[in-house]
């Protein structure tokens, strides 16, 4: 196997890279100015080194603790449970939420073979004790998986006396009706907001 | 700009990956196994040195010339004149094609700045009147540039000799008439080809 044959085969186990997307990247690699490939390529390599887990919730940092926790500007009366780091960056970014975070690292799947002592769940009740939390947002995914980690969190954190809520699920904004699942409006139903005047 | 940061805004210059497919691949990088991103940046770092030009036809190769240049089994009396060495692949693919090739590294385009000089050309003329190839195959795009190129040549290579064609433009297999632009379907009108029992 060629050296090109070789980087495209590894190109392609990056999620949303197939086999053609591989090929372009490795002759776009090929053709493109030789900084580029050497930043491209020492950053790859250097980026496990430099970026570690922050040891109070778990966000990927060079620093530790990580820029949110150890900003005094943050409500640190909320802490919002999210299942990746990643998560961290899509909630921040809707400007609507200024508490602290904490990353499970996955959540609860038997059929995986993760139970409660993989995830990051021990840390999170002695942060809620400790840090003197008043609310507690379960923002892990809609789905069964993350339906059933909020529930059993749920149950954990009721002893704490924290107050525990879930992200809402409903309609996305700007869809329509006719699209929607049955789940997903079912869910809207029984999650319906009051209107007034 | 943290480590991360700089990795996705740079894996955003690479053909197809927008801002969220770099941001995935940047954070799968970080929880993939260690010895996989050494790889990838490895493989990265060294592809421009190990890979070059064959100095027969400008295809990408890691020897001298290269594999498709050295092989004592291809036809030697075809030459496909294609205009990036990642179109060599593609055509090889066909299973349809056993002769040479040889790479412009390009289209003519005077908008680009592209001329005739700037093409592997002249040592195209070399090698058809030094290997005496009986046919020339112009299998650039179906574009503009592509065909203007196809047309360039055609009157260049006519004082050796040879004979010049270039791939059919047409329907694509499977496609529909309904679905065709007006170009395509005069070209394929055009280009019609006999039938008979």
């Amino acid at each position: 196997m060629t050296t090109l044959d070789l980087l495209i085969q590894n190109l392609t186990r990056l999620p949303g890279v197939g086999r053609k997307s591989a090929s372009r990247i490795a002759y776009y690699l090929l053709k493109a100015d030789a900084a580029y490939a050497e930043t491209l390529a020492r950053e790859i390599a250097e980026l496990r080194e430099r970026i570690k887990s922050c040891s109070v919730c778990g966000n990927y940092t060079e620093g530790d603790p990580c820029g949110i926790c150890s900003d005094p500007r943050r409500d640190r009366s909320v802490i919002c449970v999210v299942e990746q780091p990643q998560d961290i960056q899509t909630i921040d970014s809707t400007n609507e939420y200024h508490g602290l975070f904490h990353v499970l690292q996955g959540v609860l799947s038997p059929i995986d073979g993760v139970g409660p002592e993989n995830l990051n769940i021990a840390r999170l009740l002695s942060r809620v004790q400790r840090e003197g939390a008043k609310e507690v947002i379960i923002a892990t995914n809609p789905t069964v998986e993350g339906d059933t980690t909020a529930l059993y969190l749920v149950k954990l954190l009721k002893e704490t006396g924290v107050a525990v809520s879930r992200l809402a699920s409903g309609l996305p904004v700007g869809g329509d009706l006719e699209y929607a699942d049955r789940l997903t409006l079912a869910r809207s139903l029984r999650g319906r907001t009051p209107l007034s005047l």
